[in-house]
């Protein structure tokens, strides 16, 4: 019997390379490049190997089916995407591709067929790697995109049409790709953490309660740049102390909720940035997450308070930027409890219920089908970088627990 | 009668467009430019009006020479530079010569002679805004440097020696412009203040006591990049937080001493500066400054100790690159105790004293002669900066207290 886990593991780490990476040495695909193409050439190969008719959509996804006992069930959805960052690792994505394969053929070489049929599916941009915009490909299969993107392009100014017809998908066509939701039973994702908390549990696997509801903004200060020799500290409007004063104030923030949210400052411009000049104009990036749009809200509120505070009493002006909000997407109870049912079952402890604060495909589907996701330990919490990692015998308890999800699922 | 204080700035003013500046709108000279050539044709006009016989040195520093009673007396200097920052403002620099051209026409309409000659020096390249070394042309007439730099080169990738070779200058004969201790009584430089101290204070103009002891360092600060949406707040090692902190006990630590120090943060680099990512590497230049060695070493050692502790605290790695030194350079204190006179008498109020933060060619004559400075007040505190300002009173008053300081000078 094939070790399932261990195949999984050891495809992802055959994508990283060229044909199915566009630099050699590190990982980058993006949607509809020609590593795209190999690699899903290579994916269909393992589709059918698995047992399943593999067809791509008119958005560029690639779906393998394996039918059910009955032909005219709605379909229970399992995937996630192909496409990768630039120098990324081998999991993101790809891993929970790899375990809807795995999954397929463990009940194809057993002969299992369930009431309703499986579709694994690979998505073709999550990340939007190539293009600004981001999971076109998911959006576009739950109508959320009615028609293909315009106005922007790719790194060499390629359209998102020109791609599609480069690739040989007639742009025109693209609603074809669009699904009805009564033909989905559910859609789950198999995905590594990318971050710390199972690692610091000591857990392999865990159940995800949300994707995080997102605000991002611009904090713009200004203040007055002055010569740093001849102003006296009592007579500054130092614009960097001040942002200094605001970062401490998000991160404060951010750790006073119930772990249940996060703010980041990740970017900063100094101006005029020199070592002898006073900073006059300072603007900065706020990134706050939490697990409900409420108690975002109320984060980026207490946090935008605090800032304007600050501004005033060291006498600085500050603005913002309109924010950009994504809403949080709550996973389905029903697949949360059974999730949680079947990894306590394969690991023999009660699973760790996580938000996860990264961007899935999953939020594209979230309002369109019962959704839920699967979270996979990520040692050091590394991802999106070379060294993203897992453990084998973590990704074969996260094969048997989806086996045991599905074939429990309409029980 | 000329008011010559009006004069001076007007003069400073008509400097500001070519041909004595490299570029329309914006005023930029720089030591043996073609506006370096212009300026000097005009500035030894105004000189020989002035009464002066004038003469280019061996490195490009313009002298104009009012004789005395006595030939065989050493001689006063009175000077600033001609050079300009990029983008610079009419007065840095420049006004220091004017009133030294305004102080020996004033007492040549007056067939006023002193007993000890009078120069007025226009120094080429105290900002440093061709060549990376500052200071060259009067740290040559003070013997700091004895032979041509070496090793550095203009924008264009001239040397120092082509630079001298284009302008008709041997730097062979460089060692020709250096001047022997004995042969000089004392250097003043009349300056604006370019802080805002003195328009704080209400008042015209003030004595420099001393030009500060500089500390110039670089802070590396090493925390760990992750996912700013899947890294609880409590796992992180953010190295942008560190810095902020950092950065607050910087201007702690400036603030705490008795207005006689100054400690900033003006340039920063954050990477990899994504919204979306924890800060791992953070670097920030330090300036520290103080009005003595003792203070200044004090308050470096404070500031770095606070940023060791910060770094542990949070699980950081920091350090440091070697500090470069500038040791204080005390003014005389007879100059100072005859040019608070001098200003008392003018304006019937004490003379503020004030610490020059900035770095003037006064700090390549302290140690050679005697060597102090008067201060202008600069409106805004503006410097480095096209709207950099002085009043024409407060001029006028500084020239007053200039005729007085040099007619009381060996009573």
């Amino acid at each position: 019997m094939t070790v399932h886990g261990a195949r999984a593991v050891q495809r992802c780490r055959t994508l990283v390379e060229p044909p199915f990476s566009e630099t050699a040495g590190q990982l980058f695909r993006y949607w509809l490049g020609t590593s795209y193409r190999h690699t899903l050439a290579q994916v269909q190969i393992w589709m059918e190997e698995a047992g399943m008719v593999v067809r791509l959509d008119a958005v560029g996804n690639l779906i393998g089916r394996y039918e059910g006992t009955n032909p005219a069930s709605p379909v229970l959805v399992i995937g996630s995407h192909l496409d990768t960052v630039r120098n990324g690792g081998a999991f993101d994505g790809n891993l929970g591709v790899m375990l809807g394969i795995e999954l397929v053929s463990a009940l194809n070489e057993n002969d299992v067929r369930l009431p309703f049929p499986i579709e694994v599916i690979g998505f073709g941009d999550e990340e939007g790697s190539r293009f600004p915009v981001p999971m076109i490909c998911s959006r576009t299969m739950t109508g959320l995109i009615h028609a293909v993107p315009q106005g922007v392009t790719d790194a060499q100014g390629m359209t998102v049409a020109e791609a599609m017809v480069s690739y040989g998908l007639d742009p025109a066509r693209l609603r074809d790709a669009a699904r009805r939701p009564e033909d989905i039973l559910a859609f789950i994702e198999p995905h590594i953490e990318q971050g710390p908390c199972l690692e610091a549990a000591d857990r392999p696997l865990g159940v995800v309660t949300a994707i995080a509801a997102q605000t991002r903004q611009r904090v713009i200060v200004k203040g007055q740049a002055d010569h740093a020799g001849t102003t006296p500290m009592l007579l500054r409007r130092d614009a960097l102390a001040a942002a200094a004063e605001m970062i401490l104030a998000v991160e404060k923030r951010g750790a006073a909720g119930t772990g249940n949210q996060v703010a980041t400052v990740g970017q900063m411009d100094v101006t005029p940035n020199t070592s002898n000049v006073i900073p006059g104009d300072v603007w900065f990036s706020l990134d706050m997450r939490a697990g409900s749009n409420e108690i975002r809200d109320r984060l980026a509120e207490e946090i935008r308070s605090d800032i304007r505070q600050i501004a005033e009493r060291r006498g600085l002006e500050v603005s913002f930027t309109t924010p950009q909000q994504l809403a949080a997407s709550a996973c389905s109870p029903e697949i949360i409890t059974r999730f949680a049912r079947a990894i306590e079952k394969v690991t023999g402890e009660p699973a760790p219920q996580l938000l996860s604060g990264a961007g899935h495909d999953s939020m594209a589907m979230a309002g369109f089908c019962p959704m839920g996701m699967l979270f996979i330990r990520s040692p050091g919490g590394l991802s999106h970088h070379p060294d993203e990692t897992v453990l084998v015998e973590d990704v074969e308890l996260a094969h048997r627990a989806l086996l045991a999800f599905v074939k429990e699922f309409q029980s």
